[in-house]
C-alpha cells in the first residue's frame, strides 16, 4: 500500500447491476462529496479523489469493496480521519465499515498503544500466563464497600481489579475517595500476598472531567486507568492518552459496533487511538458476538496490521472459574480474562474469596506458550 | 414523570415467552449490571435499580419497552448519562434505543441549545420564512477558492453558507485563512446585497483542536460554527458549547444512527447536548431515512419534550431549487434548507449564481405561518 493512501473496506449491499455506480458514489461521498463531473477544482480532482482497489462478491447482492482514499484528506487529524473512514456513509443503511488500513504517517500521528501488552505485563509482573481481572460493582457501592470488595479480590490473587464502567463520580462513591481507598486496599492485601494487584479506576465524563480524573488518579498512584472511548469520543480519547503516562483499558460502552464491524472498531480503531487493552463482550456471554468475531478481535489486537504495539485482548462476560480454562484454551494465555458476575454473585465474602481463588487458580494453571 | 427518573424506551426483539426475563436483564444491565439476587448492597438495590414502566408489542416478536432508571445513576455527568442510556446495551443486537426523556435536573445540567431557532433567526435577520443555506466544497478547494465560492453564494442571497464537514485544517486550505477570507467575502457581498450572509466554519479535530478553532473563529468574527458531535464525542460537544457564545450547527457525520433511532439521536440527544441546529439527511436524498423519520426529527427539534429551547431542523441532501418549495411544503418554513450539490453542480459561476438565486427565490417565496 502506498504511504499516501488510506485503505478502507466496506461491506456493501447492492444490486449487482448498479454496483459500479454505487461504489463510485461511496468513493466520492467520503472526500469530495460531489459527482466527479462537478469537480471544477483541478486540485480537488487530482488530490482528493480516491480510487477503487477492487470489489468482491460475498453473498447475494453483498460485496466487499476496497477503496484507497488519499491520506491528505485526513489532514493529519484524528477526527478528520474518522470522518473520511465513516463520516457520512455511517448514515447509509447499505454500508458497513469492515476494515481499515492506515498509512504510516497517520499511524505515527495516532501512535497506538503507548504501553500495550508488554507494558501491562511489566506493570503487573505477570509473565508466562494470562492475566486475571475482575470488577468492582454494582453501581451504588460506597467507596468503602468498593475498597472492601477490592481487598477481597486482591487477597484472592487477582492481577487486575477494575471499576465497573458505570462507576462515575457518584456522590455516594466519589472518584478520588474510591481511588484512594482501593489503592490502599491493594497495598494492604499485598502485605499478605506479597504481590500487589493493579487497581484500575474508571475515568468517565466530559473531556475536562476525564483530564481531571486522570490527574487525580496519577497523583494517588493508580498504575492504569479505564476509559470508554465511544463515550468520550475517539479523538478526545486519543488526545487523553498522549499525556496519560500509564496504560489505559478501553471499555466498549456506547460502541453500538454493529454498523462498524466489531473487529474494525474494537480490534483496530480502539488500539490505533491508543488503547493498551481492549475489553470486549466474549462469545457465549450476554452479548451477541460469535466465536469468530471474538477470535478476530483478539487477533487484530495482538497482530496489528499497522506499525503499533500489540494490545491486550480482554474478553469479558459469561466467564467463570469453571470455564476459565476453556476460554483460555480458545484464546491462548496472552489474554486478560475479565470476570464480573461469575465471581461477584457469590453468596458471601467467604464464598467470593474461594470462588475468586478458584478462578485465579484456573488462570495460573494455563500455560503461556508465546 | 418523577424528577428523579430517566425514562428510556427501547425497541426490543424478543420471543414473547422470554420477554419478562429479557426486560429484567436490560433494566439491570444499564445500572447495576448484575442480577437482582446478587445485589448485596442495600443502597444499590434501593437507589440504583430502575423499574419497568411497561411493554407494548409492536410486531412479530418486537416490543417497545419503557424503563425508568434512577436519575442518580447519571451522576450529573453527560458521559455517564449516555452510559446509562445506551452504554452496554448498544452492543446487544436485539436492542435499539428508541426514545429518551430526561428529568429536569439533568436537562439543566446539559442545558440544550444556547441559541436555538430564535437565536439563529435573530443572528441572520431572517423572519417570516425559511432559511436558505449552502455549502463550501469540495474538499481540495484552496481558501481563496472557498472564499470565491462563498462570495458567489452570498451574492445570490443565501442566508447561511457553511463549510463542508470534510473541510478540516488542510495545508492547502488552512482553517484560519479560510475563515478570514470567507468572512471578508460575505462582508464584500453585503456591500452589494445590503444583507450579510452567515458564514459557518466547520470545527473538527480533537477537543483541544476544536477549542482552538472555536477561539480563532470567534476572534475572526464568525457568528456561528459547525461541529460533528459524534466525531467529537457528545460529552466533549456539550463541554464545547458551554463557553462557545454563538450558535452551533451539528453535523451527523459518524452518527451511524441506525442502532439509535435517528429521531432519538439527531432529534433529541444532539439538541439536548447543545446543538442549536441539526443537519440531517433529508428523505429522497442519498440517505436512507424515510419521510416519517425526517418529519419526526424535525418535530423533535421544534417541540422538545425536555425544557430546552427549540432547535432548527436542517434537512440536507437531494434538495434543489426545483423542489425547494415541495420540501418546505412538507416541513413548513421554520426550517433551514441546506443545498450542496443541487447548487454546486452548476457548470460555471454564472449558472451557479443563477441557480442559487432560483433556490433563494423559492425559499423566500414560501410563507412562514407560525
Amino acid at each position: 500500500m502506498a504511504d499516501d493512501e488510506i485503505e478502507v473496506v466496506y461491506r456493501l449491499r447492492a444490486d449487482p447491476s448498479g454496483l459500479d455506480a454505487r461504489v463510485e458514489a461511496l468513493l466520492l461521498e467520503q472526500t469530495v462529496e460531489m459527482g466527479r463531473e462537478a469537480l471544477r477544482s483541478a486540485h480537488a480532482r487530482e488530490h482528493f479523489v480516491g480510487r477503487v482497489i477492487g470489489t468482491e462478491a460475498v453473498g447475494d447482492a453483498e460485496f466487499l469493496v476496497a477503496l484507497a482514499q488519499p491520506a491528505e484528506a485526513a489532514a493529519g487529524d484524528p477526527a478528520q480521519l474518522l470522518n473520511v473512514l465513516f463520516g457520512n456513509c455511517s448514515l447509509q443503511d447499505d454500508v458497513e465499515l469492515e476494515d481499515v488500513r492506515i498509512p504510516a504517517t497517520l499511524v505515527r500521528m495516532l501512535c497506538g498503544p503507548r504501553f500495550g501488552t508488554a507494558g501491562l505485563r511489566q506493570l503487573t509482573g505477570v509473565r508466562g500466563r494470562a492475566l486475571a481481572a475482575s470488577v468492582l460493582k454494582p453501581m451504588g457501592l460506597s467507596a468503602r464497600e468498593a475498597a472492601s470488595l477490592c481487598r477481597t479480590l486482591a487477597m484472592a490473587g487477582l492481577d487486575v481489579i477494575k471499576d465497573d464502567h458505570g462507576l462515575a463520580d457518584h456522590p455516594g462513591c466519589p472518584f478520588a475517595e474510591r481511588v484512594r481507598l482501593c489503592l490502599a486496599a491493594t497495598a494492604e492485601a499485598a502485605e499478605t500476598t506479597g504481590r500487589r494487584a493493579l487497581y484500575v479506576p474508571n475515568l468517565i465524563g466530559s473531556p475536562a472531567t476525564v483530564l481531571r480524573q486522570a490527574r487525580e488518579a496519577s497523583e494517588l498512584g493508580a498504575g492504569a486507568v479505564m476509559v470508554s472511548p465511544m463515550l468520550l469520543g475517539l479523538p478526545g480519547f486519543n488526545e487523553l492518552v498522549r499525556d496519560l503516562g500509564r496504560p489505559v483499558l478501553a471499555h466498549p460502552a456506547f460502541g453500538g459496533a454493529q454498523r462498524i464491524s466489531p473487529v474494525a472498531l474494537l480490534g483496530k480503531l480502539f488500539p490505533l487511538f491508543g488503547a493498551d487493552a481492549v475489553i470486549y463482550p466474549n462469545t457465549g456471554g450476554r452479548f451477541s458476538y460469535g466465536p469468530e468475531v471474538c477470535a478476530g478481535i483478539a487477533r487484530a489486537l495482538r497482530e496489528p496490521d499497522a506499525a503499533i504495539a500489540p494490545a491486550l485482548p480482554v474478553p469479558a462476560g459469561g466467564i467463570r472459574a469453571e470455564n476459565a480454562a476453556a476460554v483460555l484454551e480458545s484464546y491462548g494465555a496472552d489474554t486478560m480474562l475479565l470476570v464480573g458476575g461469575g465471581l461477584l454473585e457469590a453468596p458471601d465474602p467467604g464464598a467470593l474469596l474461594a470462588r475468586s481463588r478458584q478462578f485465579v487458580g484456573a488462570v495460573h494453571a494455563f500455560p503461556y506458550l508465546p
